[in-house]
């Protein structure tokens, strides 16, 4: 199924929503296609985060995720974005080709802009940088979330844009919506999960820190032996996305007054422990042997920039730069 | 006198303009710095040229243009913008530390708005990659036009975000505003002397397109043997311009009526002629080797590259992007 490039932001609060809608689908995305390339986008990463230890520790912590949810670097590139500078240079050149008005449409600069006092450039040309990622690596099938779908037809624009000026060279990436779990996962309040919110549920947190979030579902005084309602019920839910057959059960159990919230709580503790247990393991063990992440990092920075620089090798061509000996074929 | 960096976007018609207020004020200024980079701009040129055979070719004409007029590349670092990609990547970084309001204040760009049909993000983004150019090899004293003083101060403005943000890296640039001929050489057609009026007086042009020019030089009817007015006379200004001994013998011939303006443009083809041929002798010299100036350019190019790998190290290590094995000191 071609070649599949993707990057995420790093970010350090891992939880249930990244697990189910990010990590896991990472995962499974691969085993279809013929190559991918898994890109953390620490680039991105510096239009919010000025901490340098915090940004080493978030792309830290988002490469143990993708490897303890089963990405297996040998069939997958896995990489931080800024082992490949060639994604800026190829950002240069894109943005002489881009123009402004495609990028003051952009909703997430907008967005921006309304709620924001001070918005940087590096917000303002996310799209441009974006369609480098995606094009230096000739990617033909980019998963997105539906507040990405823009951000990709802006980098088919500029594909075809390029195209046009100098001849053919980038295939126009398709969007595959992801229209999973991840955005659908809900926090212990009943908004969407997120680290904004303080309603997760941390994917490398102990037994006691889980039981103590999900302690703080907010439940109705229901007399004991009277059923429970299912709509719209966090635990239900939370249940559904760690264990659907237990969540099965337990939805049977709600509706025949069989079990209590309290009850309902400590199966939920324990399929969530059953859940993220083997995750837990494998987080923990390449937490404590940095050196292995870092070499995984490294390896995967090596091969993605050798495809990189064979791109820029061909547009420097194409454009009339300089192209130095050790690009030359 | 410190540490010099300025760039020059890469065009193809050398004409006089460009040699006594560019060429040569580049060799006398080398004279009296520390460590010189003149760099030919052709990331920037990319914002208006999409034709690679004419990129490529004012390249090299604007290369041969700096050896001929006297540059020596063993005390100056002359090299290809493209030749350091690390520009793009400094640039990409100091965006994010860019307020969308300094960019959207730069009368550059709401000229370019006010003219032209489309603007590309080149345009708008191109005071960041200028800021990286210069602070990539901490220049300290930067040659600039008066148009150029507002994206200067915009460099000193992103430098001193750098430093307050990620702790002391980068000296605030300092303008040296060049007073002199440049934007004073008048064209044989009155206007300032430009490719665009076609009216210059080119630099690589033989004896005969020399004097078809300066015959186009509007002159009045004065009858033999009657002054001539001095003030607003472009033959005048032109011969100041080549050889200011031979103008103030001419406008004493103007003025006591010695002189018509027949022998006028005459004396002035020979002036031209006298002033040009060394330039012209040497940029045949290096336009017949091609391989001369191209080795020159790459070498430039390495030791350009080597400072600004360091730079980046340093960048690298304190924004908390990845410090690849090469870099590391």
């Amino acid at each position: 199924m071609a070649r599949i490039v993707t990057g995420v932001k790093p970010t350090g609060d891992l939880h249930l929503g990244h697990l189910v809608g990010l990590l896991e689908p990472a995962v499974s995305l691969a085993q279809s296609a013929d190559e991918v390339f898994y890109f953390i986008a620490d680039y991105h990463a510096l239009t919010s985060q000025h901490d340098p230890h915090q940004l080493e520790q978030h792309v830290r912590s988002i490469a143990v995720g993708f490897l303890a949810a089963g990405v297996d670097p040998n069939r997958i590139v896995l990489f931080r974005q800024s082992a490949v500078p060639e994604h800026t240079e190829l950002a240069w050149i894109l943005g002489t080709l881009t123009p402004m008005g495609l990028l003051e449409r952009a909703h997430a600069y907008k967005d921006a802009r309304a709620h924001r006092r001070e918005v940087n450039a590096g917000v303002f040309t996310y799209p441009v940088l974006m369609a480098a990622d995606i094009l230096i690596y000739r990617g033909e099938v980019v998963p997105v979330g539906r507040d990405q779908l823009q951000h990709l037809e802006m980098a088919r624009d500029i594909a075809k844009k390029f195209n046009h000026t100098y001849g053919a060279t980038f295939p126009l990436p398709q969007a595959r919506v992801e229209e999973g779990e991840r955005a659908a996962v809900i926090g212990i309040d009943g908004r969407k999960m997120s680290k904004s919110y303080r309603n997760t549920i941390p994917l490398l947190a102990d037994r006691a820190t889980i039981e103590a979030a999900v302690r703080r579902i907010v439940t109705r005084s229901i007399p004991q032996g009277q059923p429970l309602p299912t709509e719209g019920d966090t635990i239900l839910h939370l249940m559904h996305v760690v264990d659907p057959e237990r969540a099965a059960a337990l939805e049977r159990a709600y509706q025949s007054g069989a079990v209590g919230y309290a009850q309902a709580k400590q199966q939920l503790v324990d399929a969530i422990e059953d859940r993220l247990r083997p995750f837990r393991l494998r987080a923990q063990q390449l937490l404590e042997s940095p050196e292995t992440v870092d070499t995984i990092l490294q390896e995967g920075g090596k091969r993605a920039r050798r495809i990189a620089t064979e791109t820029m090798a061909e547009v420097r061509r194409k454009v009339g730069l300089a192209v130095p000996a050790r690009m030359r074929k």
